[in-house]
Formats: C-alpha cells, sequence, structure tokens
C-alpha cells in the first residue's frame, strides 16, 4: 500500500459557519491544502513543477463522510494517500483528525485526471511521474505513519 | 419519486480560483444554498422554522461528480430532490446545470441526518415534517419539472 | 455626479459566520460581485472585453464602514457609482442596503489601477474607456437612481 | 507605543483567485486568524474566555491598502498591534508581509467596538481588560519586535 502522509491545518475564523462549526465544503479546501503541500514536501513534486511540464491535475469525483464536527481553536491533520492508479488518473483516500486528540473528524477519497495544460485533456501518467508518487508505506523515512 | 427543485445561483468572482473556474468546493455551497431556498419556498417548511421548531439537519455525507467546469458569466441551475426517506435522515440528490445551455456541470447526493437542536441527538422524523418534505414529481404545482 | 447603479445579491448559507452574520469581508466579494455586473449590465464594457482589450483593474485600497449586520433570508442591494476619475485609476463608492428595508448595512469605497495585462504596469485611462464610464446621475435611462 | 505581535498564516489554494493571487477579501480574514491567536497566545485573554465573561468584539471599520499581491507558496506574516484604546473600542493596525522576504504586501487598520453579548450594545471596556491589552512596545518578553 501507499505511504499515508499527513500536513496540519490551522482552523481560521472565516472557516466557521453559522453551527458554530468548520463550514462543511471548507473540509475539501483543507484536503486541497494538504495535497498541494505534501506533493512539494513528500513526493517532491509540486504542484507548479508539474504546471511548468504541462500538466495539472483536475478533481472529478470527491467522497467525504462527516463524523465529528471540527470548531475554532482545534487543528486539523490531514491524512491523505494515494490509494489506486488508474491509467489517466489516481484514487486519493483522505482522513482529518483533530490533531490533538486524533479523533476522526471525516474521511474520504477523491479522483484525480492528469491532464495537458495545453488543451486540458485527460493524458497517460507517465511513468516517471507514476514512480515518484509511488512511495509504499513501508519506506518508513518517507511517510508520517499511517492514521 | 419525489419532485426535483430548482433555484439559479449567480456564480461570484469569488467563487473562481486559480483554474479560472468555480472553486471544487464552492458548487457544494450552491446546493446548500439551493436546499435552504427549496425548504421555504416549495416545501413551505423554512430552515428558521425548522430551528424554531428545535430541530436541525446536519450533513453526514457528501457525494460530488464533476462533469463540465463553470466559469464566471454562466448562471448555476440546482436542481435538488429528496430520493429517499429513513428513520432520521433523508438523501438529497443534486444536479447543477449550466442555466442557459442545460448542460449538466456536476452531480452528486447528500445525507442529512435530523437532530434535536436541544442535545444535537438523532431523532426520528415526525409524521407531518416527512409529509411536507414528500411531495411527489407528478404534482405538477409544485414542481419545477425533472431536470 | 456619475451614476449610481444597483445589483441584488444573493445571501448564501457559506456567507454567514460563527456570529450568524454576514462574515464581515464577504460584503467586499458582494460589491466586487456587483461591479462585475455593472460593468457588463451598466456600462457596457464587461470584464473580459476588458481583459480582451489588455487591461485590467487591480484594487488597491478598500475602506469598509459596517452599520447594520446582515443575516441569511435578506438580500443585499449593493449600490456602486465612480466618484472621481484619475489619470491611470478609479474611486468607486459603494453601499450596501437591505433590499427590502432599504436600509443601510455598510458603505466605503475602493481604488482601482488600470493596469495592462501585458506586464502588470499601471496605464493611462484611454478616453473612450473613460468616456463608457461617465456615465451622469441625470442621464434617467442609464440609471437605477440614487441610493 | 502598543507592541505589535505576528503570526504566520498559511495560503490555501482556496484563498486564490481568477488572478492567481490571495483573494483581495482573504487578507481581511487573515488579520482576523492573526487577532484570535494574539489574543489567547499573546494578550492571554481568547475570544473564547472573553465570551464566557460575557463580551465580544464587533468590527465597525476596516480600511486596506494593497501593495503586492501574495500567491500560492509564500507565507502570509500577519502583524498587529493596537493603536488606540477608545471607551468603548479599539483601533487595530496591521501589516501583512511576505514571511520570506519581510516585503510588504498590505497595511491597514480595523475599528472594534466593545459589546454584551446580552443585547449586543456597546459597552466601557473594563480597566481589567483595558490593562491586559495595554503591552507596551518596549516589553522585550511580550512583543514579537516591530515589522
Amino acid at each position: 500500500m501507499y505511504a499515508w502522509f499527513s500536513t496540519d491545518v490551522t482552523i481560521r475564523p472565516d472557516d466557521i459557519d453559522l453551527n458554530n462549526h468548520v463550514h462543511n465544503s471548507r473540509y475539501v479546501d483543507f484536503v486541497l491544502a494538504a495535497r498541494y503541500d505534501q506533493m512539494a514536501r513528500c513526493y517532491h513534486m509540486s504542484m507548479e513543477e508539474f504546471v511548468t511540464m504541462g500538466f495539472s491535475w483536475v478533481n472529478t469525483e470527491t467522497y467525504i463522510q462527516y463524523r465529528r464536527p471540527m470548531r475554532l481553536g482545534q487543528t486539523a491533520r490531514v491524512w491523505t494517500r494515494i490509494s489506486e492508479f488508474y491509467p489517466r488518473s489516481v484514487r486519493v483516500e483522505f482522513r482529518i483528525d483533530d490533531a490533538k486528540t486524533a479523533k476522526e473528524c471525516c474521511r474520504g477519497h477523491q479522483m484525480y485526471t492528469m491532464v495537458s495544460t495545453i488543451d486540458g485533456r485527460s493524458v497517460t501518467i507517465p511513468d516517471d511521474i507514476r514512480q515518484r508518487y509511488a512511495i509504499l508505506e513501508q519506506t518508513e523515512d518517507n511517510t508520517d505513519g499511517a492514521p
């Protein structure tokens, strides 16, 4: 299995909604922020580098299940990993925990299709890019540990 | 089957992200805006009335599939309907079309659990509330038409 | 004096913050949405047309004074007008009212500098563009009326 | 003069707008996030504690001047200080720098009125609260340094 990585996201007052909780759509923004961070820091291929190579990732599907609401003052620990490679896309699993208690707040997955920035069409993921993303869970140096 | 209703949502510049499209999490905000509008206008039980009665809906699950990105200048026509009643929750289906071309931009579903605002616990949906939400598709006066 | 124009902005649930009011920074988003609408509809020069011509407006300054908080269920009527032309910039005044009661919720002004999209540098506003924006208040056909 | 404090805010992809910069209204959200952090960490009176005492701060005025746009990958270093006490309000100055280069990106000020959470009316700032906020710039232990 591929490695899980984590990114801590600070909850801001503008993330809180009329229920005094993190607004439901902001959790997905936290996952995106974590992916950007982890692309650069963990996979050593930042989104900028990706775009320079003429590629981008397009989010085609998101599923999220809410377990516990988060509040201002908590820190969102966002765990993500690649769970599956397809010829032109990847499936990313995520889980957001309260950083202090490690209690799960939500979990889900996203599908991302690789596209060319020239015409926006989907492309086959090149082998060298696939290899950089294919960090296995057992590689202790590269993973933050499973959630 | 239960009736579909639609709400037109104007896309604002702050909805647009670095890809020059509506930011992926904002579509879910559009669905929530449509549900609030339709609760009051179509089911004749506004969220405010609901809260006054001591109830609220908690979003426990969202699935969204992206087909075509939307841009500034387009209007999002948000279709939603109740697709299933459970003892303590409802399943809502949605679809967002470009209002001008009627082309589908995304679709998905959400699960909402009914809770008491006193202790936040889930409650069985009372019969009279269920009846007000159970508007059937054939009732021409009450539905905007299927998408 | 230059004409005031108005745009109605529907308040969405994701605009509401932990105080149960429209979040303070969202009023500025409403003003931007109104300017985009009014550029196309009232001045007959949409932002898209503007960009096609190689120009863009950069917001360099915003001042906003909050009078009455807005809530979900209200409609924001956003009034804006150009209050001053400078060689390379314009000063825009705005006011947001509750559409139903016409009570003022906030007011302020913004400075926008015209820039070239090629190098991002400020440019002198061309005469023909200035003329299209210089709609006077007395021109009854073109104005929605003063707030 | 009163002490400046700083809070680093990580820029998220959802903060970026169609110009590929941090969206203009999000800088104000960064300032609010910094004030919440500094209320707890620097003034030792968190917003939660404040609310427990029956008080809240209402933002009545914001002025912001934009100097340099920020981009994804940069970190916003948000400096704030109280610049003036009034009987029922405080004036807060802020400045946002790029954390790496210390170059100024925007600056401005905000007015906050102290209100009772019971009736929402403005109240005279109690002496003990004023004293906790009146940290002077020379107190080296308590300040992060002037920007």
